[in-house]
């Protein structure tokens, strides 16, 4: 069904699927069972030390000898260092977000690393091209975490991007199911980047309140918030409402940093305060309400693509 | 192609798209001309007297034999003339957004109108299908002015929906092309609302500074404001910058509404004062290039439509 999609060429993976690096979430035992179920897994760098990188970017190779990657988010003090390591180490794919893709994208690809920029605009997908990445991830406001400034969905965003260049676009933002993926393709996308859906795995790093939460949730239960900041989207616990509170008052810069201090995505998705902590989610959250393994979500989100599919006749 | 569509049935069209209700934009020569090319023309009360109401109706009956609707806000103040005007003329279809579907839906249906009611949310497109609607328009975040408290988008809320009632659900927020239109078939929708794309013809009453506008905004040219109100998507102009900086201020709401004053939408897109008036856009204005007749338009989404699907090859 695969065979000559542009993502599964690109990466040498079965599937256009690829798993969103998250913090706290993936490390190599969900980013190996995502490669091996024939998807791409990631492992999130964005929550760990070099050395704890390197840790699982060792076992996620013991656990799989098919194609993995790395998320690296380029506002993160130890970038220069990760991008070290995944050269010395030869991973097969590097996803980088929130910066500038000029930085390493060179050094990635002489190094015969596959690059793949995430972006929440046309312009930056078009910057991302020229710097010369392999794919685009273009992500709506409907995603979980960290999210773009303009707030544009995937309906929108998606055809846009592919219309504006010529390098493979994977959706991201509001993809759960095999019927949104399909969505996606109609929409011009070659592959998909799903993130939330991931973290209800047996495989997930997250806490089990975390996985409780995701499999609970109902629609409306995520907001996007810290515009002052870095737009975040989250699920709707104490810290959200304490932080809305804070904002409809017209709290500045410093008040929002100083109320957050720090490693509060630690606190809630790993240490499972799932009142106190912040939970980064995407939407699609609300029609998640099982866990699994990431190899019975793989299976599930592929015949359903088919199904939805077969039956869509005009 | 939409013989046995569900919409097209019930609503006595060709093709199952659904001109959306627009203040100070849809009047009578906009939808009988969408009427007389096979969708579903529609009439913004929500700008009108009820004396300017019954105008508009009467033209519409001289300009196309066809099904048309009026589109009543229930939060505006002339609701129950507007309803008994409805009743009186025997239009044939009426959409209620912005309040409970009970009030109205029985005199409604009793009197031989099909009833369409708006919702941002599944739990209101339950209630709504408990009020006896014959249909949902299912409107997601993307979409242009008035919207919902949740901010689910269209790629999100409209499986929900489609899998939580049992009565068709058109979709609406990010539609302006058939790609997009057939995307929302994927996620289940079985026809169409679309309320931008329509400010661009040549029959829309919408002033020519404002139509200029749609055709030359980018994309993150709008944005959702006014969350202490009614939440609502506006094009980014000096009055939305000044909104912002007073919401950034932590603005009440009556320091809102002071501001605000009244007849702010007429300003803009009646009487074409673009930066001082509010602009009411969703975020697919960044697509619209051109001003067409409304055939036109219907005639390409329908086109684009096809060829999509028939290029949907796996």
């Amino acid at each position: 069904m695969f065979e000559k999609n542009p993502v599964c060429q690109l990466l040498n993976i079965q599937y256009p699927i690829i798993q969103g690096g998250m913090v706290w979430v993936s490390g190599w035992r969900l980013a190996s069972a995502v490669s091996n179920a024939g998807g791409l897994g990631v492992i999130g760098a964005g929550s760990m030390t070099p050395e704890l990188l390197l840790h699982h970017i060792s076992q996620c190779k013991t656990a799989t000898n098919l194609p993995f990657g790395v998320n690296i988010p380029l506002i993160y003090k130890h970038s220069d260092e990760f991008i070290k390591i995944c050269v010395d180490e030869n991973v097969p794919v590097v996803i980088t977000s929130a910066g500038n893709p000029k930085t390493y994208t060179n050094t990635l690809k002489q190094n015969g690393i596959k690059v793949i920029h995430v972006v929440s605009s046309t312009t930056f997908a078009q910057k991302a091209q020229e710097a010369g990445v392999d794919a685009i991830v273009a992500e709506g406001f409907e995603a979980g975490g960290h999210n773009g400034r303009e707030e544009t969905t995937t309906f929108v965003l998606l055809p846009s991007v592919v219309r504006s260049v010529s390098i493979p676009v994977i959706a991201a933002g509001g993809i759960a199911t095999g019927q949104q993926m399909l969505a996606t393709f109609v929409l011009g996308a070659h592959g998909v980047q799903i993130g939330t859906r991931f973290i209800a795995t047996y495989e997930a790093s997250a806490h089990e309140n975390f996985k409780k939460i995701i499999i609970e949730a109902k629609e409306g239960d995520t907001f996007l918030c810290l515009k002052k900041l870095v737009p975040t989207r989250l699920y709707k616990n104490r810290l959200f409402i304490q932080i809305q509170e804070l904002e409809n008052k017209g709290a500045s810069v410093s008040e929002l940093l100083e109320f957050l201090g720090s490693n509060k995505s630690r606190l809630g998705i790993f240490e499972g305060d799932v009142e106190n902590g912040m939970l980064e989610v995407g939407q699609n959250v609300s029609i998640i309400d099982k866990i699994l393994s990431a190899k019975e979500i793989i299976d599930e989100i592929i015949t359903d693509f088919k199904k939805t599919y077969n039956n869509l006749k005009f």
